[in-house]
């Protein structure tokens, strides 16, 4: 995937429209929680097992993948106005998830690290 | 970016801890909109000027950098999951947009293309 | 529930700090959402049976309902800065809801009501 | 308010359509956080100037309550399922607040009370 190509073409429609009074960064995360928003009320009243079968389902998997595709095009585009490399950073913070759940306490747990005293206590 | 070694990586992670059984789509929507939000919730105070002149702010940078990471970690492994190949759809959804916010129609307005009527009728 | 007194206390709270200034209505959604996906987030990796639950875990139950509150208070500060009545408001939109999802078309559906057909579509 | 007739209607409505079946508390904070997040939809491209004028406009301010109402019914909807009383945790929640956030310390600050240090720091 060239992000860089697709931060550049946002970038363009962006100028274009003269939207970029519109793209501060406070109004991107806005929009990006608003997409992802809209993905989530697409699973709401599904179980986890029918969330798991909407790809036999082409016309709800069309609005999944354009939904998809609306937040990563605000995540790009933010991460533009800000400088941040996403792939950089992706890769930094997986290698610190490898540190903060270590396979032998996290193990079918989806126990948050800084919770795992915590909920340990309550379990005994 | 090498989208697929990154999903390639975070599918070895959660397998190695048994935690495909957490990743439905249905929770992994969830967990993109909680990381989504916690970006939210770094600007949520702040003014759209200072939302852009947060790059200045190492301590806050951080923060914005990691939570960045994270929406995009969610949204790589459920594309992942329902087979989507979010490069090819973010395209899709860029050519989609270019029709749907033809410049002429666009410039300086933030107007949601199927609300242009009703917003031209409430200005009259 | 006597919400112009909590709205009251609300108010005087922010305007002893001088907090005024941050709540704009588009901050205080910012912070209702922020709010709303921390409560989310207590639920993202638990089965919908764990969800039910969750009433015997006295300390999940007490972060529960601490984000319940503060979802409330937010709702609560956003509809007075716009001069809204929410007891009003639900009960029209209660109404409104009888319209939407008479019984029969409902019964043991999720569908959205602008949706029936075009499942059904999918469905034949 | 009587939020009690409210809880009481709400559930006379998902039980007449068989609808407790989706309302495992886990859907309901989807549903909530969908609702919040069309809210925050509507205030994505707004300066905080322009949110605070949105009452000038009818055909927004219907959006507005509408939406206010949907989170208010979710969260009502949520707390009759797990046994919250919302106006207690309201109370409870602000006497807390009160304590995090002495005047003194708050005057014109939005930071939040556990970063207060960290700021400080980063400041000098």
């Amino acid at each position: 995937m060239d992000i860089k190509e697709i931060q550049k073409r946002l970038g363009d429609f962006a100028e274009e429209r003269n939207w970029e009074q519109f793209h501060s960064p406070k109004n991107l995360t806005m929009a990006l929680c608003a997409e992802a928003a809209e993905l989530l009320e697409l699973f709401q009243w599904l179980t986890e097992e029918q969330s798991r079968t909407i790809v036999d389902s082409e016309s709800d998997m069309a609005r999944v993948r354009e939904e998809v595709a609306d937040v990563f095009i605000y995540l790009a585009r933010l991460a533009d106005k800000l400088g941040i490399d996403i792939e950089r950073e992706v890769f930094k913070k997986m290698a610190l998830n490898e540190k903060k759940y270590p396979v032998e306490l996290s193990r079918d747990k989806a126990t948050k690290y800084n919770r795992r005293q915590e909920r340990k206590g309550t379990e005994t």
